[in-house]
């Protein structure tokens, strides 16, 4: 081998309006170059203490049980599917797009029962439709998703908590591309857990997950409480349930790692951590209200230049993401031909979709640090050039206009 | 809350010495600071292969399958593990310290019949006692640690994996702490399996994990291919044998990420793998065999000054970790007060033990960034100050002296 081959990394700039990752807010890779310190060091389970608080701010909750997973955002789905499902446990999943799907997989590999609901790509379910099938189902989880990127819809949640303290039912979202850029309230929803990811619209890079965990849920993982062999002592007593089936997203042990017992577990990625409190730090010196303000706003700019732009969007408008937006690829227009022209000639990522919207749908976010109206205006004008050069005519600047009216109408920030 | 209470990151500047995490390069953390780009960016993907080669180079393997998983080293572990297991499958773990519990921990919750010999703490096996457990367990998988910091000890592998050929069995080692500053040869040990970390000899910071697997250990994992709904086509056949009960570490799914289908999985960790990018280049700048070198010559100047301090060491030597050193507690010196006063009045973290040996041995660590001569003369020096003032008498400056007169003896680098 050369290593001399190897340069200093130094990849392309890009302006990312893709469904994420989007780019870091440049402050937040900044504390990531912090320097590190020792996973026991006072100073070190102070930034975790700090780490909990702020994203009990972030996620809208009083959960003692609000910390970091060491992985991206499906580590923390993972993590507490494996440890609350047991095995035979009998799941719903409404399913409106490729995440429910993931949400089936993941329940599967943890050997539960699973049941699903299908809306049509571009729907969400009503609460109604919700409660029927747990009702039909008698499921001991409902696993929803609040914001799937690959239909850019949004689940509404705020009824479902009711309905799942009526029959008994823990609720699960996962809001890995909804939480910072959309409603999301912990509490006063009554969900019992919830994950997310740093990549959409917290604005830090993926690798960490939040989560935080209610009361109940903590109880229903401290039923499966094993402590590893190599640190367990004749204090540790088991849980009374099966154990949980993997070491590494075994949530009883991961809270002893983050509660005052600071027992050995993993070692904590300290440079992701020191991303993520920069993140929530960030968001709520902004307002977690402020913040979801700010993406739709500029969500609401990015859909009014695309549709001035004589482009068609996908889906439910009423229930889309203020983050993403699904713009239907216009007859004529070879899709991947505009994205790679966007990314060679502009700089500019716009997303392709998965599985029935691919070559039918672009998906433009708008999100963290790219929540900016420079952003939403560079987007549309390498748009519009790139559509006239390939053959698709657009009135000229009507796009850009429409943004612009948006910016100085009532309502803007 | 009030948001004001949280300030931007100024974690105290400490010299990590214990067993890690110790200081990352800043090189390191510098790569890690640049913006984003978009997971299926052709630099992005590009980068990705060029991890590949790097860590090849790293492993001593042409291993088509070496990549990075992203959490911490143990999601490395179990990565291997949970998708090499099948469950009922008889494995063999050769047990010298916390870290081999750690791996029939693991091994249980896949599901395998765990077989166990032990060492005390301190020592290691030789091959013969390795083959006669082979021979009476026949496991289908060897499940080893290459250095188990717990003790400091360094099991010899070489020899392990021609054994293991003859009676079918695959052969995995746990190389978090070791890779980088021992030898380690994949290809010519015969090994299907490595895991590592970035927080020892590698020099960065903890949460992603280098992985290398050998054609036969990926047949093997072939065996139980699912790709998962939501992305899988008429086009993906289900492999023979038990799928993988996990879909973060489904190792099938993720080499057809890192490979050409690209298939979308997690979202790649993109600071982490910059950062591992640049561990591995800067270590191969360096020449692995000069780098294993290095830690050799600074352990033996610390070892050097610690004896000359009147300090014994634990454990067999000649089967040591170059980076890493058991020191005994001396009678009547309190350990935790001395790590307290290193931590606080020197900004010198060393590290305290696990199980037997809490209370009663120090780890002194000597690696990667911080495998210097001036990391082992601030971390003496400090250690013979703090000693004398609780009491403990030594021969002024002795230990210096020794470790000088190492680094200028022969076989200084």
């Amino acid at each position: 081998m050369d290593i001399s081959q190897f340069a200093q990394i130094n990849p392309p700039q890009r302006l990312l309006m893709g469904p994420g990752p989007i780019n870091a807010d440049p402050r937040v890779l900044r504390a990531m170059s912090t320097q590190l310190i020792g996973q026991y060091d006072p100073a070190m389970t102070h930034y975790m203490n700090e780490v909990m608080a702020l994203y009990r701010g972030v996620f809208r909750t009083e959960n003692r049980w609000t910390l970091l997973i060491d992985g991206t955002s499906r580590a923390g789905i993972e993590a507490i599917l494996l440890s609350a499902i047991r095995p035979g446990d009998k799941v719903l999943v409404p399913v409106f797009g490729r995440f429910g799907h993931l949400l089936c997989e993941i329940a599967r590999r943890c050997r539960a029962e699973v049941h699903t609901i299908e809306a049509p790509w571009g729907e969400v379910f009503t609460p109604d439709q919700i409660e029927e099938a747990i009702k039909r189902v008698r499921p001991r989880l409902l696993l929803t998703v609040q914001g799937d990127t690959s239909t850019t819809m949004l689940q509404p949640l705020a009824e479902l908590g009711a309905i799942c303290r009526r029959y008994d039912v823990l609720f699960y979202t996962d809001a890995t591309a909804s939480l910072g850029g959309n409603a999301l309230e912990t509490d006063a929803w009554g969900l019992d857990a919830v994950s997310a990811g740093m990549q959409k619209c917290l604005g830090g890079p993926s690798g960490t997950s939040p989560i935080t965990l209610s009361a109940r849920m903590a109880e229903t993982i401290r039923q499966r409480k094993r402590v590893e062999q190599g640190i367990r002592t004749a204090a540790h007593q088991d849980g009374e349930d099966e154990m949980i089936w993997s070491n590494y997203f075994d949530l009883g042990m991961i809270m002893d790692y983050w509660g005052p017992e600071r027992l050995n577990h993993h070692t904590e990625a300290t440079t992701a951590l020191f991303g993520a409190r920069e993140c929530a730090r960030l968001l709520l010196q902004e307002g977690m209200d402020n913040a979801i303000a700010r993406h739709q706003l500029h969500g609401e700019a990015l859909l009014r230049g695309i549709q001035a732009m004589g482009l068609e969007t996908f889906g439910d408008l009423r229930h889309r993401m203020n983050n993403v937006l699904g713009v239907v690829i216009p007859a004529g227009i070879n899709g991947e031909q505009v994205r790679a022209r966007m990314l060679e000639d502009f700089g500019i990522e716009i997303g392709t979709s998965f599985g029935p919207l691919i070559g039918k749908v672009w998906r433009i976010g708008t999100m963290g640090y790219n929540a900016r109206k420079d952003c939403v205006m560079q987007t549309l004008c390498a748009l519009e050039a790139v559509l006239n050069h390939l053959g698709f005519k657009t009135v000229q600047g009507a796009a850009m206009q429409a943004a612009w009216d948006r910016y100085t109408s009532e309502g803007s920030l």
